[in-house]
């Protein structure tokens, strides 16, 4: 008979409190709809009772976890067999696969290095078309277009709009310039956000929150789907052009794990089995960085910090780092501006500059900065998030998207140095003043200083209002460039007060340490810039060393590292202390994604006893119960699976679609068991043999029993490193309770307040 | 009453079968001897039974293995207790704790970089020795000597010993010349072999091997005493000096790791927790590497790869980070030679060269070359070292250097190419011709072609069987220069003919890719050496990520990574085909350290049940037995633990060192208890309450019971995984086996055969 304890009973529900993000209506299942369509695929009849539950597919549906046990092992049983055969076939075959595998691989980092070379040229385009137009051919970008000139010449090919349109008033072309800036701004980002809505919802925001819950196991193929890649691209250089307050990094790892997803379905080793999926997407993931930043060490190291994927896994990593090398290949093969530089912003003037112990003091101060405005940024970017879902927002993305386009292109046109795109922006701010280069807009005019950091610190403060709002909204967004924005603004403001200082008071004991000869430059604003940018990106993302690798390969410099580790660490420290979670994290606690994070929980002398559901809560199943006290507990319980008992003692585990699998199986037979007949899982069942229908080989192999007195930190560790969906707490025998995954994942985001909030249907 | 089953019983044995290197004879203890010294120390009275066992502090000896869940309990703790205090000491403290963490990072950071300089000047100095001396001072090495010289003007100062000694007839000179050269060989290997064996016989080899181990758990602090330190640095000077063919590369690790116990000493926190301070080694690790090539990411990715100790903890890896950075940083500010270089042999030309789709063909001849050769070298060298032990050199291992020193340096004076030191012939063989530089002895001569090609394979065959036979003699040697320098001869001579093939037919089809201007360089031979050398590497280390990281520091050009990772990756796939393991592992598994290797290994179906001891050979307590029972038990077996059965039922396990601990503690109370009094560890005892003694509180808290149903390369995974020192197996509670370290250690040693040849004393 079937124990059913009182309420509140609780089991396996990983998937039931996981959703797909907010505005994705026409994806929403009812919780309970989901779970029952969920398994009702899976009712092929079948007597197979035996140990061979890794050779049935299970079918995953979006809102699940995967069992990378049972992935595990049929990905085991696949090599295995494959390496059966005799002959050729069994020299050809593992060759074969390992062929196939590589293709993908290959293919992946080929196809995201050019995407990404062309998506530079598609923003380049749209965003030069806001400003005018080339003569000899619409389709043509400023650079293109005058490319034909030398370098003194001026070039007459590229007209503005009011050149264009032969506007000779100057009152009339600032009118036409700006009505132009705005309404091909706002129209870009409309376009983005009606496409996004349309055609594919999972195509807005980064990316990164869904994929670092993909990777540890979460089911969401519609997030890869084809029409994703497709709308996720072409909306993304819209959304950049329009000049919204977003970059473009987030949006192309997600671009690449579509890539990956789309490749891997042409081969059966992937298609069928989502573990080696995911090893697949985590190099794709990697890539994707290597491309948006240029710097292939730092998609690996991206990938090995931020999504954890490659622990103990070398081949992985392998993988991960020969995608991203043949990316930044690609990339630098296809060239689209033809200046042979891969990394996003060259540093060029840093190598040769030293730097000065005094430095360390507006660099801490920028940490400092750094760490206190990145946790503020978080902060705003929660609230905005909270508030859209629970106001009328909601229902008006579109509206809200052009709203937002157009007030910043209003307001960025107003202010000198954030009407450009912010990749040139940072771009500038990063250089150093030099005589023979152009002066970018009066930055390194030393009677302009006071005016140039007033104007720094407005871009900045305006970009960080402007990133909250954007960073969420229904167009794909990353976070990356806009950070880097604010960082360098305020890093390069910092950087020109200090150069002021010393240009002041040269003689002070202070800057003892810089040349005598004044026309000899001692403070390099440019990289008080880099400086800046990552405090404030460790500030928002708490990323450390994968940050560093990306912006040594930036400066080149291995001197510059020191203090671009220093000012990371700082920053982290401070931001910690607001909380925990970088943004990536927040997102993901607000969804909800069944998602551990890797961070080293501590516990306060709790054992596992805190944490687990105790015995008396739990739905079981006892040995020797009915074949129809199955029936009512599957078909009332939607948990994933549930603990078989004898008595009060532990026999094993059991999943809900093996006993609803096995309970059609019997029930469909000719002729048809009694309902009444008792079952044991058990492999001696206690009466004699014959009288029962034996079920033992449907237990699960892996289930775990430890012992309630564990350290919690040691259970949360386990899940963390065995990619567990549950663990078993036994005392001499007995069951004593059991914890799951969701339970661990509540626990590590129990000190933020707005779990949850975008995880049910608006 | 204790139930003691038939023969042959077993348990947790981890320090029975491992010990300490080949010829360390003064450390030997007798297996016996060393388990009851172990624990005799342990015995301290006390009658806290309770959950304490994290506060006491296990003092393990060397050969142990730590127990890390003790270790991180105890870490827990401590890190509790530094939070809990309040005011000013609550804020205090752990800002002094993580400033010392710090502060030990970031000396063992600069300590490693200015000795690997200082090792460098020293070692150049008396290779230079045995050329000759400078005039004005003996203790200037060459270029120091002529460092005052103009570019065109002769360096006069630098005398040659026949110079100096005003020898003018060739044949005197010659001979005079070939004398010191052979006999200061002799005398400076022969130095370093009496050093290390008369003062620090673990200053010997590579020491990676013992680094791996003791990461993972394995206690050795012997290994990284402040004597092995100083030792291992004079003899490491001594051996690399004396033209032996060996490197510094891994002795630097080791040093390292050296520098970093010592430092670990001043502060309580690393001194009294083992899993602190390997967390600190695996940094000082990761800077060693980042010293010996110039590679700081380098570093931290061997760390990654080789090391494997960074798995899901990035602030290990970030530590790790600080330190490589720093030691690189210091490396260069010292900079012995005034060169401003950071890597050790900088390929400059490569960056502006292309390559063509053709060389893919030479290549994949040199990777299959590397793979083959790499495995073969792994072979004679375990040959070589197991009849080493077996034979007469066993008990004369200073003489055995000196012969071998003596044939090095007579045959590498007849070979011109392998007089020099090994990393002045790899900068040489990386170096394209140019013909602004010096031709190194006629390579770039397109007449002496074949001469060329025939000296550099003749140097490759002679430095491996050298290489082979002195890679575990009584000196610290490392074997990446000379598997480099093997690589790199093999590579150019591949070079030399692919040139000389395309000079000979410049309009084949295969060449229509190089341009028609013949005095462009086509075909790059320095590149051909840096592709024989990492394919060489990659057959005698099989590291993958981390060797193209530190080989791409060297080349510098994305473009080049390509073919370098081609060739990694074949070598290493052909090298597997000989065998599984690289050269750290062969030597890991001969001398049995009970260490994991992080491979991924993969069961033919097996499941727990075919390596798990089953219980009937099992050494097994039973609940309700006497004191005395337990008192026999403990003297009679000293495996590590046993596991607690009420009947057939699994209780729990305890540790033998416990359970000494509490009869110790019970024994000398007074009164003290009867001998015969039954001792309870479950929490009801089955009688009456008072008639038992409750142990239960001796219990381990993390014991963990699987089904034996469960595929053995998920248990293999999960001692990878968690640290592990055994599993129990139950079945409905009943213990069915158990599986220790050592088994599963064994279980991926198995087709190795050498296995163990070098774990007992001779």
């Amino acid at each position: 008979m079937s124990q059913v304890s009182s309420e509140p009973p609780r089991g396996i529900t990983d998937h039931a409190t996981t959703h797909p993000p907010q505005r994705a209506n026409e994806f929403y299942h009812d919780a309970e709809s989901l779970e029952l369509s969920e398994f009702g695929e899976l009712l092929v009849p079948s007597r197979k009772l035996g140990q061979g539950s890794a050779q049935e597919q299970p079918n995953y549906q979006d809102g699940n976890s995967i069992d990378w046990l049972r992935e595990e092992s049929a990905e085991r049983e696949r090599v295995r067999l494959l390496h059966s055969h005799r002959g050729l076939r069994g020299l050809l075959l593992p060759f074969w696969d390992a062929s196939s595998m590589w293709f993908v691989i290959v293919l992946t980092g080929i196809g995201i290095g050019v995407t990404g070379a062309w998506l530079d040229v598609l923003v380049k385009w749209l965003a030069d078309l806001r400003e005018g137009r080339c003569d000899h051919g619409f389709f043509y970008n400023q650079p293109t277009c005058c490319s034909g000139f030398d370098a003194g010449e001026i070039c007459t090919d590229w007209k503005t709009w009011g050149e264009f349109l032969s506007i000779r008033f100057i009152l009339g072309q600032s009118l036409l310039h700006s009505f132009v800036y705005v309404t091909l701004a706002v129209l870009f980002a409309g376009i983005s956000a009606i496409l996004v809505k349309s055609y594919a919802p999972y195509a807005f925001h980064t990316g990164i929150p869904e994929i670092k819950a993909i990777l540890g196991g979460y089911v969401l193929d519609r997030f890869l789907s084809p029409w994703t890649l497709l709308i996720k691209s072409l909306g993304l250089a819209l959304a950049v052009a329009s000049g919204l307050s977003l970059g473009k990094e987030g949006p192309l790892v997600h671009v690449a794990c579509c890539m990956a997803f789309l490749l891997s379905k042409l081969f059966k080793q992937f298609r069928n089995n989502e573990a080696q999926k995911r090893r697949l997407l985590a190099a794709a993931a990697a890539a994707g960085v290597s491309v948006a930043f240029g710097s292939p060490l730092g998609g690996v190291l991206f990938g090995l910090e931020e999504l954890d994927t490659f622990s103990n896994e070398s081949d992985v990593m392998w993988r991960g780092f020969v995608t991203s090398v043949i990316a930044a290949m690609s990339l630098q093969y296809v060239d689209p501006f033809g200046t042979k530089k891969l990394v996003l912003f060259q540093v060029t003037s840093a190598a040769g500059d030293k730097w000065r112990a005094f430095e360390l003091v507006p660099w801490t101060i920028l940490a400092v900065a750094g760490g206190v405005l990145g946790s503020f940024l978080i902060k705003m970017n929660v609230m905005v998030a909270v508030y859209r879902r629970n106001s009328a927002l909601n229902d008006w993305p579109v509206l809200e998207v052009v709203f937002a386009s157009a007030i910043t292109a209003a307001v960025s046109y107003l202010v000198v140095f954030s009407r450009v795109q912010t990749s040139e922006l940072v771009a500038n701010l990063f250089q150093e003043c030099d005589i023979n280069k152009a002066d970018y807009h009066g930055l390194c005019n030393p009677t302009a200083m006071w005016e140039n950091v007033f104007l720094l610190v407005v871009t900045a403060l305006m970009k960080m209002a402007l990133t909250a709002w954007t960073f969420g909204m229904m167009v794909p967004a990353g976070i990356f460039l806009p950070t880097i924005a604010i960082g360098a603004s305020l890093g390069r403001a910092v950087g020109l007060l200090t150069q002021g200082l010393h240009r002041a008071y040269p003689t002070a004991w202070v800057f003892a340490a810089c040349p005598a000869d004044l026309t000899v430059r001692c403070v390099s604003p440019g990289f008080y810039a880099v400086i800046g940018a990552s405090a404030m990106l460790a500030g928002v993302t708490r990323m450390t060393i994968s940050l560093v690798v990306i912006l040594f390969e930036l400066t080149g410099a291995l001197s510059h590292v020191l203090p671009i580790m220093i000012s990371v660490v700082i920053s982290k420290w401070v931001a910690d202390a607001f909380g925990k979670d970088g943004i990536y994290g927040v997102w993901i606690a607000m969804r909800k994604y069944p998602c551990l994070p890797p961070i080293h929980y501590r516990d306060k002398g709790e054992t596992a006893a805190h944490i687990m559901t105790p015995v008396e809560r739990l739905v079981v199943l006892q040995d020797g119960c009915t074949l129809r006290d199955i029936d009512d507990l599957v078909k009332k319980h939607k948990y994933h699976g549930f603990p078989v008992l004898h008595g009060a003692e532990l026999v094993g585990y059991v999943t809900r679609d093996k006993l609803m699998m096995a309970i059609e199986g019997l029930f469909s037979e000719d002729p048809m068991p009694s309902p009444e007949r008792q079952c044991s899982f058990s492999d001696q069942p206690p009466g004699e043999e014959g009288d029962f229908e034996v079920l033992s080989g449907l237990l699960e192999a892996a289930t775990m029993q430890l012992r309630k007195e564990l350290p919690q930190e040691l259970v949360v560790n386990m899940f963390q490193k065995l990619n567990l969906r549950y663990i078993m707490f036994t005392h001499e025998g007995k069951l004593t309770g059991m914890v799951n995954k969701t339970d661990i994942v509540s626990l590590l985001h129990m000190d933020f307040q707005h779990t949850a909030a975008l995880s049910t249907p608006p």
